[in-house]
């Protein structure tokens, strides 16, 4: 059997982690720390020998960054580079933009913390007129407007995120690809609560580290036979805390 | 009538360049003075309004870093990049690697000339076991052994480049896609040639400048209304003079 490999890489930090803000859709780069994190996965990937025949992004330039970076210390720019829209992170709704402190002030701490730990329950909306809603964006000029949101719970990210994964990121692995796919804290979490069938709640509790490549090794029906990250445990677990603790206003 | 845009951008200098070797196919990244010819690029694209829908490029390195830089000056991530060995550079076969006086001292200023300026005579081939042959590269292990050039002549490059011109390049700008390619001097003639009609020896004659968009008004049938660089006419012949020079061996 041909074991099938899978790379998963979480974008690193971006201006707008630093100052606690909601990104989501919105267009924010990579800050230094975040360009570090990219050429360091891309490193350590070197180091252990990987190597890819496509890669896989959303259309935000912090995870077009990561893979550029990442492509760039694998020596490996002749690959193809797809990115879609459904890769993107979770849409943040009205609360693009906002920083914690004046999320609670509008909304309530109560209410903030229903948004953080429901799977269901989205933000509130954008109106159509918002410079935030994608419609209005040259970004997403090609794309029928019913299909871009104003918001979107974590389950309405998984279940855009998913037809792209079965039309295009699943077809590379079953004719045996070595697959990355450089995105965000959930589109990538999307992505894993399929690939482990994951319950809702498990997927809300999982906090995937920014900059560690996440390995996958599929099977031939495309079921994990194990997943690691490329990083020893100690050092990990102090990433996933920190992201854990920065995670509160994604 | 829409007009049609499309952008042509050859790369910039590379190590090679500077040392005036045969570099062909060989994988040779941009010096800084390259880096900053794709950055100029962008920034006049910029200064002047272009946008792009589609990025083509080739999967050699100076090719796809000349693209990367043009889409950052652009702030242009978003869309497509398309890369296919088939906008590489002409193959210089048993020559790439070789540098102006090495090639004369092996095979004489004379036949020199011939192969420099004649359409149909390629250099001599590479051997099948010859580590320069596309066949031994990693980069080209998904594309039949057949299609791998151990030499090409100018007509060979242009032969190769324009299956790809038919069905990929010109279906986007046929739905009226503003259309990006950045590749090399010889797929660059390649295109030029069939825009314009062009004869054989017109086409020996032509030196693109590096790092100059190229911009080609098209009618609904791809024929060019007309065409342009984006630099001004006295600065354009300075370039393009040092071009012709540097160009005694690409």
């Amino acid at each position: 059997m041909v074991v099938k490999t899978l790379v998963l890489v979480r974008h690193g930090e971006s201006q707008w982690n630093q100052e606690n803000r909601f990104t989501g859709w919105t267009d924010v780069p990579l800050n230094e720390t975040g360009k570090n994190e990219a050429k360091a996965a891309g490193e350590v990937l070197k180091e252990k020998g990987y190597s890819f025949d496509i890669a896989f992004t959303s259309v935000l330039k912090r995870a077009v960054h990561t893979t550029w970076n990442i492509l760039e210390e694998l020596d490996l720019h002749y690959i193809p580079v797809i990115n879609s829209w459904r890769l993107n992170e979770r849409h943040y709704g009205a609360l693009q933009g906002l920083n914690k402190a004046e999320t609670a002030a509008k909304h309530g701490d109560e209410q903030v913390l229903v948004w953080r730990r429901s799977y269901d329950v989205p933000p509130p909306p954008l109106e159509k007129a918002d410079k935030r809603w994608p419609g209005n964006d040259k970004m997403y000029a090609h794309l029928p407007r019913e299909v871009l949101p104003f918001t979107e719970c974590l389950k309405d990210t998984v279940e855009r995120v998913l037809p792209f994964w079965f039309d295009h990121i699943a077809p590379e692995l079953m004719r045996d690809k070595k697959v990355l796919v450089a995105a965000h804290g959930n589109s990538l979490r999307g992505l894993v609560k399929h690939l482990d069938g994951m319950t809702e709640d498990a997927v809300l509790k999982l906090n995937i580290p920014t900059g560690v490549p996440l390995v996958y090794e599929l099977d031939e029906e495309l079921k994990p036979i194990k997943h690691y990250y490329l990083m020893d445990e100690a050092e990990l677990k102090k990433k996933m805390d920190a992201v854990a603790q920065q995670g509160k206003a994604k």
